[in-house]
């Protein structure tokens, strides 16, 4: 049997304050609390203390709402569409838990139980270092992730502005600086003049920090990053597969791990809204990275009308929260594109109305 | 489809420190340890950080390996053994996640995801008042009771030496002082003497706190009865099924809520090795509190000479980690004791060995 762990990453970082930069949350004072109703949602299949659902102004869903449904749809899968396996009796060819969430610097508190790294929130690479401790937070992510008794990690994020930092990061290390968007018009010349001026404000040129992560992650990443970085390192010593579960900002992390010079496999499960976002440059980007990459789609063209799905159809939201992972997940264990979407809609009413 | 959420309260109390008191761990500096290690047997489903696995001197394991056995046991049954619902294909009565671990007042690092109650270590009601802020962890864990998107919270413990400290609080409300114990030989003589003790020391006679519950378990009690207690308040303020998964710890606990006034259903689901427990006297106790007594056997008979079972049917152990409410679970899901067994057998080869 596989045991299989689903890790989020949940934090924050005060790019997430420029205005205009993201559609995490549909305005500034509920978006601080947009990392901590993903990790209830994740946990509990609800929002369960955090003051709002995050919703972005056109009223698409947090992304979310696909991961917990991804997931509901393969528990409730467990044992009868995995059948039984090969190995004399065995049910089920893979065990998922519930999410694990890490707090990777989350801004406000959630009743979600989470496993700490001692991160605080990033800093806006223009005003400060962005991770001062970034080092200190990927040795604890890593230290976790060799304990885990788990087979294989499927790692995931929750930071509103995280696109930025990621294209930052990528940029540092002279990467694809490609960079994704939960709003359908990416403001793609806002983000490139904020990680310009992170770059210059931090001395970095495009590519000078290629020989130091540390660096890059650090100087003008988010702690996220620095966490997931931090996984990949564990998993990779302790032979655990690795799926990152999400679009640009795991790649970033992904690149953290090539530039720190792990070879190992690593695969990266995305949404088919990602895939459709030429800004993202998804797939060129695996290919730099060497990444096998994954796409799943949730099926919602066939429900175009769905308050749930209509934004996604439009290029809203995309991905995050370990969508593309968990629908990976679903999809692995033989759950059907129809059966996934009622599970994703029925999260969704259940959360969101 | 019943939504069930295991929650597990784990803390520490220095009444664990007194010799003899406890076989929680094997010794002193192991004992520690054990919450944080509990914690991660029903989470992860092994160690996962704690520097050890906890097992009594005779190498009996910790009730988490029948919390952790029987929860696997119910994942891997859902969808078959529980069989299609009435209601038009709904597959599956229950749907249970991986248990939520409080911290209250954990004494070491866990990496486990937790809740935190913001609480800490219980002191040793002879030297202190046990646990000065009990009101404050009730309230923290009635807010997070009330705020869980669920229809029935099962809910247990893990504290070392706390069945001393319940005593002390059944006392000190005036309720029957009733006392199991992890050593099969329990010392019952010491444990009186520790508890007339507290009692003398915190100017507490025998029923003085009966209308002051909150006096009782600040004075002489532990964290995690203030933790429960404050779970049942919230899980009945929202019309939530209350099942508390133990023995006399959280009939403790059910006699803070009763003693606050609590009249709604109370289920105390146990285990059969606590039935079996004369010292314990849970039948007379669950009466005495009007709650509703449900005793699980896990079937350890068939399989008397393992080091799984043979502790347990020696009267070792006992109960704790919530098993009694997981093994109750699993039962209700049509899991057969033969299966109930192999899997907890299969958590301890894992884990133990």
């Amino acid at each position: 049997m596989t045991r299989t762990a689903v890790l989020l990453a949940a934090g924050s970082t005060r790019v997430a304050e420029i205005e205009g930069i993201t559609a995490a949350g549909a305005d500034p004072s509920v978006r601080a609390h947009t990392p901590a109703a993903d990790a209830e949602i994740l946990t509990y299949g609800g929002v369960a203390g955090a003051p709002v659902v995050p919703v972005s102004p056109s009223g698409t869903p947090t992304p979310a709402v696909l991961s917990r449904g991804a997931l509901e749809a393969l528990w409730a899968s467990r044992g009868a569409e995995n059948g039984e396996s090969s190995d004399g009796g065995e049910r089920a060819g893979t065990y998922v838990a519930t999410p694990t969430v890490l707090d990777a610097g989350l801004p406000e508190p959630t009743t979600a139980p989470t496993v700490s790294l001692d991160a605080a929130p990033g800093d806006d690479p223009r005003d400060d270092l962005a991770v001062p401790d970034a080092a200190a937070i990927r040795d604890r992510a890593t230290t976790l992730a060799e304990s885990l008794p788990v087979d294989r990690l499927v790692i995931g994020e929750t930071i509103p502005g995280g696109t930025t930092t990621a294209k930052a990061v990528l940029a540092a290390l002279g990467e694809r600086a490609a960079v994704s968007s939960s709003l359908p018009e990416n403001p793609t010349g806002l983000k490139r003049r904020v990680v310009a001026d992170a770059l210059d404000v931090r001395g970095l040129s495009r590519g000078a920090a290629a020989d130091d992560p540390e660096r890059a992650v650090a100087a003008v990443g988010d702690p996220v990053l620095a966490a997931v970085w931090g996984l990949v390192r564990g998993a990779v010593a302790g032979d655990t597969r690795v799926v990152l579960g999400g679009g640009t900002q795991l790649a970033a992390a992904a690149a953290l791990a090539r530039h720190d010079g792990i070879t190992a496999d690593l695969e990266l499960a995305t949404t088919s809204f990602i895939a459709a976002d030429d800004s993202a440059a998804i797939r060129e980007l695996a290919a730099d990275l060497d990444l096998a990459l994954r796409v799943t789609d949730p099926g919602f063209d066939a429900r175009p009308d769905h308050p749930a799905t209509s934004g996604y159809l439009a290029g809203e939201a995309k991905e995050g929260v370990c969508a593309g992972g968990t629908l990976a997940l679903a999809s692995e264990a033989g759950v059907g594109t129809d059966r996934l979407r009622q599970s994703i809609l029925g999260v969704y009413d259940r959360v969101v109305e």
